[in-house]
């Protein structure tokens, strides 16, 4: 059986990790990426001998990719004949535009977050709703906040079901090295609700689901404070176990040192992890507590990488490579070494 | 009638504010501060022309004083025989070694938020709990978080009465120029319940309360988010008209511009307040929403202002200058300038 | 005699400075401010009863002042027909357009260093080429930062001869509260030279200047490390004695708790200036040293109000209100309190 | 011929590199680490496997380590019989004191830059005086910023001769994820000369060198301003051409988006080194520059991972593995993969 084929359009914080990810899936091939000029990401790529295929999205910076040494494959073109689906990774508002070249490739493609929903078929999330998206052509993928919250959510919502979820978001203002954004010793508040919560009830429609987001001077992850009105009562115990029992969730000590954003950064870079990316959300321990029968707790996104399992999960769905969602995350941590 | 005396022993970021409000106060007499050292805060009054006599904390450092061109009025055991009440604003932990000294002289005493509770004879608020500490010798009043959300809590609860109350604390890691404290690129998270909560709770024993507390790389204030649970239903509207006829709240619009921590900050620079302050703590109006018949709202904390109205309320209560919260609070507020 | 009336166009971060510091000449009349929005430095205007009148500069906007309740005088014509000078502290770009207003009226009018130096017949600064600017139509005043290391490589200059200038500015990348711009974990490092070390060279040519500028996340003024070669000898304490001889420049000392330059700020605020600014840069006196006969020294640049009065010295030179730089900036420095 | 043994002691920030550097040289032999407690370092080592053998250095934490789940192979006495030589990379003042165990047991020690002086035979840089470390048994390297500038200017200083230096440091105020240390919206200035100035006439007495440090709220890397004076005239392509001939030293383009230090760290993330380090300063091309004859320019100095190499120097030194510098460097650099 051939291996489905793939490609990564858009080399940016969140394409590399996709194409990573794809070429993790021992199920999968990944056949090359896309990208318009020698960004440093490319530049590092051709540093290590170009283990991915670079195809050239605009003819007019072949020429950049050159004189900086950067070895092209071809052009997109090329790339979007070989392959069954692509993961567009663009810039918000570009993968509408491409949508037009890969319905007329006749191709499958999969968005991500900062797409208008209508880019899509399914807004999808590989452990909430992985059947909706199997066989569908376009998917559009969570936001990295909404993809971890809702992890989080569903852990709990499927053993003791979650009626009403609020937030608060303590987002990351810009990514490592971003120049483009930033605040200085500044808390930016957004009006309530924030997109995240809107999302989470559009992935779960039986949740009335609301919160608070304010930016802040941070790269490392976000942290989300959830308040959830469970059907079942549940103890701290159980939670921890459902938390634990999830491939893509830590339960971390905050008496251990994983007491913020960046410890859980410093620990994926000290696991080995390449980047210093890790997959999981975490879920700090000692955050969990009630208030009254509702259950509190503090979990953080790693912004970088968290929404890759569910883009593989994403994969599988749109391919149908797997008809369940069970049998398709399995894979996914498998090859992501998720255990 | 002689008005009564006060002084104000600790000289930083909290004593300074002490002393501009006792001398704000038409019906008080600040007879003097006293510290230790020649902090920027000394020298800055000495450019000044010592608006305030300074006395000499410690016997060791007059020299200091001196050398540094600070003009000392006396030892701080003269300032103590000429007043009726000190407010303490030392560092944690020496209003406690402080109090036995104040009790020789026979004097009364307010403590700030840091020392523990056992320092006082009431845990104080002025709008929640002014009674409890009227003509009590020694009170402590609450941290600058916990009076914000008091005030807000609070207000709601006398109109709608409040059940439960869980928050998120968005702390401001330093003051201004602290070069002893910070974070740089990282959200702390501590475990649950906050301290808040629980001295909410001590303030206010019919409220449930809990929360969680991240520090933040801000200096210009906390944000805390509330989702309180009403006794009676309340809208948006109610919410806001409550809000608004607080003396010591501020409804802001996030539309308006007053959209951070920061911009609040700036807007009391640009009101010509001394010092950049602001005694009254801001609800941004765009994020008060329900969840359920939950309340949502957050609140902005200007840390460096906000317990000086209350510490204010706390000598009335305590000298009996006023029997009743409203009548003391009507005064403070008058005289502080806020309407 | 009639006094000069002043106009100030722009009410931002610099343009509430320039008005308050306008207010403060006793020979000057500030008629008025114009401004397009309903800002907060308006709201805060109108909170404070409106001490300057407010003219709309955009027929479009006047509902939207009326809205936020901000009294409006009357339309930006109205005011430019009254004055003889408009200190212009619009963004940058716009104060080439006014300019054709200007010039069609037939007032004066001074810029920023924002505008390109072409606005204007001179590129002032108070202190090093006052005689330039006597009786000039159009003056373009200089940066914060080059109007901060001007004064100080000026002082010195008069004294020693300097020769050679080469500095590293430590560039706060936002004003407080300022959510458009801001960085984030990040030092940016900008090509040598920067614009400071040219303009300093346009002011003072027979001065070899170069250096280099890196972008910080800090808002409370920019450190500016100066590496100057100086023609005549001196030492530590001549140099001391030159700044602290320049009514414009403070003398500080790390060891007194003048460490940072948001100590600067907090000091600022403790003595009471408004918004808690200050016009005088400070030298650190214990980073006066010596490479060679090179002397170096660091100085703080409070960004915010810094130029103010280098402006007042520019609406004196343009309205040929004084004839010399001695006389101009000693009623300057009486007016805004620098001794 | 067996491979020299070399412990780690202290597995922290350095530590663990140190750890990675010596296994990553083919005729070096890691027998162990040693710390005192389960961090966050040693859980990732556990998670990973231990790839490292793991020695407690303290009796009483043994049950610390076993608790965490983390495999203990002895204690530390076992592991300094074993070893040839330590790299004590333990928390500044400690290796003073494990230096009497180390005399004791007759092993050779390397201790880093946070030591005092005195605790070594001599004060030691790979590139710089490679030659006085041969066959000494105590050896301290120099800290991250000495090491990286003393790269840089060894490097001009073989080949055109170095009089003079004056440098301004960016100082990165903590490590991502330290909360102990931190500064918000701060500047803080040091007195001048800073110790790394101080540190590179320690090692290169023919140059006059002073300068200035600044502590910045960054995190990801300092950067350094430095103005040096050659005996021989040089152009701007000879100093490009001897950077980009030194196996240590990156020469990057701003141009080219390598803008910033923390852009440096991004592309060392996403060039697949561990942890995301780098073990090459970087010189920012654009930044070359002349004032006068004196050469300026900025380089990026990764904290985390810039002593590695020198350190991998210094045990070829101290064992006389290598009894020149050309040799020694030269495997250090081919075992690290610098080219």
């Amino acid at each position: 059986m051939t291996k489905p084929k793939v490609a990564v359009v858009g080399y940016g914080v969140i394409g590399q990790r996709l194409a990573d990810g794809v070429a993790r899936q021992k199920d999968m091939e990944l056949i090359g990426i896309a990208d318009v000029a020698p960004t440093l990401a490319l530049r590092a790529l051709a540093e290590r001998g170009m283990p991915y295929k670079l195809y050239c999205a605009s003819s007019d910076n072949a020429s950049g990719f050159k004189a900086a040494g950067i070895p092209v494959e071809g052009k997109i073109d090329q790339l979007l004949d070989k392959v069954d689906i692509v993961l567009d990774a663009t810039s918000a508002g570009v993968g509408m535009k491409n949508k037009q070249t890969y319905m007329k490739k006749g191709i499958k493609a999969i968005f991500q977050g900062g797409e208008k929903n209508d880019v899509a078929d399914v807004f999808f999330h590989g452990y909430a709703n992985y059947e909706k998206g199997v066989g569908k052509n376009y998917l559009k993928l969570t936001s990295c906040n909404t993809t971890g919250l809702i992890r989080a959510v569903d852990c709990l919502d499927r053993l003791y079901g979650i009626e009403r979820v609020a937030i608060t978001i303590i987002r990351r203002v810009a990514d490592p090295g971003d120049i483009n954004r930033g605040l200085v010793d500044v808390a930016l508040v957004e009006p309530i609700p924030n997109h995240q919560a809107v999302d989470l009830m559009h992935i779960m429609p039986h949740i009335d689901a609301t919160g608070l987001l304010v930016h802040l001077p941070i790269t490392h992850g976000h942290i989300i404070t959830v308040i959830a009105t469970p059907k079942k009562e549940l103890t701290k115990e159980q939670a921890i176990e459902a938390f634990n029992s999830h491939p893509r969730i830590r339960v971390v000590k905050i008496a251990d040192g994983f007491n913020s954003n960046t410890a859980m950064f410093r620990y994926a870079r000290d696991l080995g992890n390449p980047r210093g990316d890790m997959y999981e959300i975490a879920v700090f321990e000692e955050t969990i507590g009630f208030s009254g029968k509702d259950i509190i707790f503090a979990i953080n996104i790693p912004q970088e990488a968290v929404v890759i399992p569910e883009t593989m999960d994403a994969i599988r769905a749109a391919l149908e490579m797997q008809k369940t969602r069970d049998e398709a995350v399995a894979l996914t941590n498998e090859y992501l070494g998720m255990k």
